[in-house]
């Protein structure tokens, strides 16, 4: 009798472990999700309102978003091997650990934006921001509903984060073809519209991991695959 | 004792079930990584040669590896739900989910290096082949070492892939100038020289994936993680 009770009690004592750890490891990654979307939107404001030292401060900063993907794969690493998940909780983990690496790299892409933006910043403008300001606005948008549909288990959130990514697409090819005309024009604007042309493709990558992150959001809560469908 | 005996049994069909899709894993990533290899070989070769309807093949062979990506992360997944692996096989069933991704973007790398030289293959040559092809063949080695570390767990040979990696930075650095310049030169050149930007950009990064390859390879073997290292 004593003995079974003891067990009931580690067994508890054993969930109530994995289910804070699992509401540690969701905490993580939104906490990483909220410092990547402040991480482009100040990369932007870097550029935009050609303020180098908001830029260098993007750059140095990129270490708490490192620092968090480390915490959150060891966090996944602990709940795969000292518990036996169930297939709901294997799904949310695995997918966590993919989801961890995208923002990562989204991290990265702000850290590019604002070394880009250190450059653009010691020449004159070439042109007034308009299209860029608005793709880096929809990929932040994106970036947040792929979170929020992470968090609220929401397939149909997540499915729209999908279909934007066409748009994000659009728009960047727009841009490389105007710049590209900028180039064309005069000789003085090559450096500059590449340097602009690589913020562009900078965000369209941050587009990308988020219809990553939305598309791992659809098979963690439906428990099938849409990446790569030829239908 | 029958009953002993039918568990033992049991145990061993687990045990051999359990060995035998670790084995299966291990084949899946190996086959992956040569199709990535062949492909940016080939788009490597598409451009070149100047030959479309082999970058058109790279195009198309690329539903493969995408393919390839699915089977290998269903096969993960298995071996986490069904099986509760030991800590050294965990390691390197949650390294091999990751680099999965990282073999499946490298194959998108090449499809890209491919539609640049479809473009490339309308036009004039802008200059010969030489720092691209050679950038490529160390990027190419690079993929290679990378997985070869993978299959013999060693560590020593990954940490060669990463320290490659800031030569081919380099490298990307010193073609990015030279076209700029041929840019400056002749407004004719831009459009040529943009796409090679690109390709060289697309080159650097199966260089990165490479090297998040090897430092997985290395976190598998020791337990420990490199990435973001503060010096």
């Amino acid at each position: 009798m004593a003995k079974v009770e003891q067990g009931t009690t580690e067994g508890k004592r054993m969930q109530i472990s994995f289910d804070e750890e699992l509401a540690a490891l969701k905490e993580k990654i939104l906490l990483m999700g909220s410092k990547v979307e402040e991480a482009i939107r100040l990369a932007m404001k870097s550029l935009v309102d050609r303020d180098s030292k908001l830029a260098r401060q993007v750059i140095q900063s990129d270490r708490d978003v490192n620092d968090l993907e480390i915490e959150v794969d060891e966090i996944c690493h602990r709940l795969l091997a000292l518990h036996q998940p169930m297939a709901g909780d294997m799904r949310f983990i695995t997918s966590a650990m993919k989801i961890n690496s995208d923002l990562e790299r989204m991290g990265d892409m702000a850290v590019n934006i604002a070394e880009r933006a250190l450059t653009l910043n010691e020449v004159a403008p070439l042109k007034p921001f308009i299209d860029i300001p608005h793709m880096a606005s929809i990929a932040q948008e994106m970036v947040k509903v792929s979170l929020d549909s992470l968090v609220n288990k929401d397939a149909d959130a997540a499915k729209k984060v999908c279909e934007r990514d066409d748009e994000v697409d659009n728009l960047n090819d727009q841009i490389i073809r105007e710049l590209i005309s900028y180039m064309l024009e005069d000789r003085a604007n090559i450096k500059r519209a590449l340097d602009l042309i690589l913020v562009s493709r900078y965000l369209e990558r941050v587009a990308d991991h988020a219809t990553n992150v939305a598309e791992d959001v659809i098979y963690m809560v439906q428990g099938k695959d849409i990446r790569h469908r030829r239908g």
